[in-house]
């Protein structure tokens, strides 16, 4: 079965799981893009042979000739659009967040559990990563014994010198290990502690970076995750999870090894679609393969929810310099089953 | 475009392809299928929505809903079918070896060159492989001077109890450093020699494991090659390329690193498949890429012959035990170009 | 010159220091030796041609042949011992701690003052460690820029069934991260906070164990120490330094790799010892030189001050479960220079 | 006790072993120097308390205070003076060659025959270098089953631009391939081959290098050794052993790992020194202790021999380009005794 997707944002983001479908994966097409650029929207569809452009995403959504929908606009348009998706009965992939407000992911989750069926997949990358993969293969299989300690670090070279501030550090990039972290060890966080070391001198005026991030796991799992946008020489993400019997690393993902002036090492990667381009393509065609079969796959809007709920409690710890205690429901019996 | 995949040979290697071409690879479909085993057929083409079963290779080539064909029967079946494709205008990819004696080789460009067009590529997949990649990138970028020499190592677990000849470890396996180095140095080789280690205990009655193969250069560039199928204790293929100012090495492909039980590492692949899985996908969706665009890409027939050729001369070594010029024409300007 | 040393307390270590004098470094002989197991003391001394066994420490102090004393007796002695040391005008090299109270140490920092002149190296055997060396030196190269976090493990394969308390996880372990952390920064730490992630199944009843321990330098510099002594697979001493431009860690000390049943990888020292068996020799060398020349080296009292001074906000930290500031005076100019 | 210890050559390699017994070793003294070059003698003694100089090494050797004989003169003239030390009783340290020819090796072996005892160790400093000697024990553990293959590389970065001739390599570098490989498998080596790779430009003018090596042990396993004198990059040794069920690498020394612009990885030795102080620590250590004991360590005057008549058969193979047997007699009852 081919999969009619429907893209709505046609941005960096959009454009490239446009790519991604048209050039890379298999069972999917792109046959329908809107964008609140209406040009963009032209120009992105121009290039896509049959596709269609809407006007609005409430158009794209009800075009029979989309089959599921993909959204790539950006966060405050989301619950919107996904519990639109929703309402017409079509699955749809939701890019990070799922809505910046918790209570927003709430209302999807409502809209879905009243549709009957798991819909949404949520773009948290990094649980197809190959390497996040091996690590919970590991731990899964007893290697290291039980998980009591696990260290991040998540570094990028830089952030734009403007307009990126120290609660985007918490809510863009450490969002990566929250719904990591979730994964690998099937259990929810409960509280999260933002520490704020020595200011790095090249980052950009009134960004307080590095921090760190301790979140603590329901079963008593300590992580600390450094978070350091400013690190200049490279995309490093990194991390070890240690057990009552041994640790589990991700290893460095250098091809070759070079020796040259009294050095020998490998290469960081440059920007995360270098570290990460495998595992988008492994979860957008994990979600193609989905749709197709009628099933759902990947983090699911719980998954964006609790991303969300401990979001709210690092920027109060953020703001506050205390430890805070993460608010949740319950997880519904609904998501229950992980799939 | 969709290209309409005609597949000859459908044991391991054709289903793999078959595989990768509906269920990983875009712009590809399965339409027909052929095999000496006429039942094998059958069943395969049972799982091919819409897929045709054809009593010969010929019937296969001639089918109008094929638009190009994949050969992966048995070696001494290929001279016949590639040049069947050929004739009828068809590209091909032809699994290694292109054949198994040179002179058919020599036949297919023959054939290839009179119909006007580049129509074949040959299954050297660790062209696509992202360590030797990455390692071409920094020798052409010169990052280690001019090559000097290469040390190779290619060993697999373990072979057949019976059947797998010394002479197969040359042609079988170490015609994939033969293809390699042409690429990496893109240069031809001049002369084999292959010496005998101390045989393994642990190999085979009657199998000479491990060898050590040599391979010269036209610039002077020395191979030595350690081919070792009796390894046991894994997958392991290595490289490391020895230039004026430093060097360049495959590294290892672990996603992980383990720490227990006093030792630190990481995981060493089980077998080719796990290893160079990847660099498979790559190499077909190069050539549906290719199809598509009405071009060639990736290892010509003139590569098919000279791996052919090398493995002539490798082999006599292996029986003289003395040092054998590789026989060969000039390259035709007809594959000079490299695509 | 030969340094003609006295040596009280020769229990394990203190053997060891004498083994260490006698038959590896140069310029020294154990001409006398003390402990409060008088037969012990006579034994030892039977193995070391021309000793002699003393009553008491402060008859060893006083001995004619003995110039320089090294004092490895258990901590609640240091203080008396190191005192009267001073008092003999005796250059002493003390195991850690230099006293288990920071008023002891005080005391001996008065006593050394009065004295006019630095008598006193402490056992921090960390600063002599190759590894922290390259460590320190690609930091006060810039290579990184400045420093601003530092992450840090401490692990042990276990530790007594009885007696080890989670105060000495603080008190005994994590004293030598205080130690290198101070050294490398070349600044105090002003706080320390202690969490306790999940408890290892593996570790003794009653113990909190492992514990993380972040300590805060005076210039913001924010260090983590994962303290875990029940960590089974070996004896791993990590640490990575992040810097404005790059960071720089310890490598893995394995002197080989092996490739074995599908795994690649080096060895985990099995303790201590085996971790830092060069670190002590170069340390005690070092003090033999100095004394020989009639100077002073390594760390000083100050440090074993300061190290106190830290253990006792760390072991509040640890009760309170709160950030606890340390106290301490400026640092008098007596111990400013390094040495 | 104290072995006062008489240098005869007091070049680069003397001092060394002249700063090595005074400041690093211990149980040893310098007594007594002697050199060709009277002046440069005088000045070495004059910052040896206590130490003589003499006009000939006749002299020194028969030095009442003379206990040992260290011989770090140039080659031609070993023989003459290990002889002579042999003659007066006296133990004897000879850096390699023992002799560069192996007639004059031979000769020392009868005179130390003659002796009845064990008089004699040779500088082969690699035995002691913990990288190796972690290697053999995995080899001797049979950790890796019977080795079969050994893959090496002798890489320097730069030898003077006059005066180092292609026949170099073989008898300075690879010597020390020769010497470890005989040690590591415990068996002579057989024959000898010499390949002529690309010529690297950066090698001084009539220079062919790199070279391969290949030498043949007398129970099958072939060793090949890559030596490049020209490396550029930095000093690297680099040794894998290939058994029946796995392999054993020397691994990269680096004490340290640093991340920045875009790579991370470690140092290489910038030369010899660099990378073997300690082996040459270690082993002078050794032969004091054997002195002073009384009894014999390390290589013997038959190791010196072998290495010799390997190099013999290796210069042979060079200027003939053919592989050359090595000519050797039976290993006299003598020398079976490792020690």
């Amino acid at each position: 079965m081919n999969v009619r997707v429907g893209v709505i944002g046609v941005g960096m983001i959009g454009q490239d799981h446009i790519r991604r479908i048209t050039q890379v994966l298999t069972g999917g097409s792109v046959t329908a893009v809107n964008d609140v650029d209406a040009a963009r929207a032209g120009q992105v569809a121009a290039g896509l042979p049959g596709a269609t452009t809407h006007a609005t995403a409430q158009d794209l959504i009800a075009d029979d000739a989309v089959d599921a929908v993909l959204v790539a606009s950006w966060g405050p348009a989301h619950e919107e659009q996904v519990v639109a998706a929703i309402g017409a009965g079509k699955p749809v992939f939701c890019e990070k967040p799922l809505a910046p407000a918790s209570d927003a992911c709430l209302g999807i989750m409502a809209a879905e559990m009243a549709a009957g069926r798991r819909l949404v997949q949520v773009g948290f990358m990094r649980r197809y990563d190959a390497g996040y993969r091996a690590m919970k293969a590991v731990l899964d299989d007893g290697g290291i014994g039980a998980p009591l300690l696990m260290h991040c670090a998540h570094r990028n070279p830089s952030v734009p010198p403007y307009g990126f501030t120290t609660g985007m550090i918490i809510s863009d990039s450490s969002v990566h290990e929250m719904d990591i972290v979730r994964w690998l060890f099937d259990e929810e966080i409960v509280a999260a502690t933002v520490l704020k070391p020595r200011r790095s001198g090249q980052a950009p005026d009134g960004l307080q970076d590095p921090l760190i991030l301790l979140l603590e796991m329901a079963g008593g799992v300590l992580v600390d995750d450094e978070l350091f946008v400013s690190a200049r020489y490279g995309y490093d993400v990194r991390g070890e999870i240690v057990g009552e019997t041994g640790t589990v690393a991700l290893a460095d993902v250098s091809e070759v090894t070079v020796r040259t002036a009294n050095r020998h090492g490998g290469r960081v990667p440059v920007d995360w679609r270098d570290r990460f381009i495998r595992a988008y393509d492994t979860e957008l065609q994990d979600w193609l393969n989905a749709v197709a079969a009628g099933t759902s796959a990947g983090p699911s809007s719980w998954d964006g929810f609790a991303a969300a709920a401990v979001t709210d409690a690092a920027l109060e710890a953020l703001r506050t310099g205390q430890r805070t205690a993460v608010t949740m429901p319950e997880r519904p019996d609904f998501y229950v089953k992980a799939q």
